[in-house]
């Protein structure tokens, strides 16, 4: 007896899910290394993933190279589902920075969080995955 | 009044967490981009995050590219906790592989994953972040 071990999400299951949650994985190139980091983000009415960033490493990486992948995932007993989005991310300025502003979102971080980032999706998968109990072998 | 947004996990708490959970997320390069997916692992003796994978374009990706990214993170109230490593990954073969196969993992897919893949750790951060309530400002 066999269980189909990874479905695809319907991508209004994906999209749904990303819209839910609002602690993502962003992961971005920073010259030659690949770097990954916890973001608070929100989705805006263009379906584009939003996020404040300090200056720093993260921001450098994006603006030297735009390409970024991001993740979601959630566990629910023996059925875990995740959503994987590559894009390209793009910091956001005057009217398009202050909309994105009202966005309701969590911030992680009392501190200042001077640039807004989009993520304009150009590839979203959603997947279920079947899990099973812990096992040593 | 001030509080800290951020604050360094000790080494000895960050390998505690480390340890503790079991699905990570895993940045890779594929050529010029970045992917990110969830994986289920495990810390061997060595201190190493061990996974498994199919073949496929993680593999390819890990294989052409050995620099990689890992997280873990989680989030309790008011206080979220994340612990980000940069290593290389490598395929680990015969005895090194049958020793991590006794390792106790949660495995993910009920299908056949070939290849035991070992991440050697060059750096590891632990972080502490202060939440606060959502807003919509």
């Amino acid at each position: 007896m066999t269980t189909t071990p990874v479905t695809d999400l319907s991508s209004t299951d994906a999209r749904e899910m990303l819209e839910r949650h609002e602690l993502g994985r962003l992961a971005f190139h920073l010259g030659d290394e690949v770097h990954i980091t916890p973001v608070n983000y929100a989705v805006d009415r263009y379906g584009r993933v939003v996020l404040r960033t300090a200056e720093g490493s993260k921001l450098l990486g994006m603006t030297m190279d735009a390409d970024v992948a991001f993740e979601i995932d959630e566990v629910d007993g023996f059925r875990a589902r995740s959503v994987v989005i590559r894009g390209r991310a793009h910091v956001l300025r005057g009217a398009e920075a202050e909309e994105a502003d009202l966005l309701p979102r969590r911030p992680w971080l009392e501190g200042m969080r001077e640039v807004v980032v989009a993520i304009t999706v150009d590839e979203m998968t959603g997947r279920s995955f079947t899990l099973r109990p812990p096992t040593s072998v």
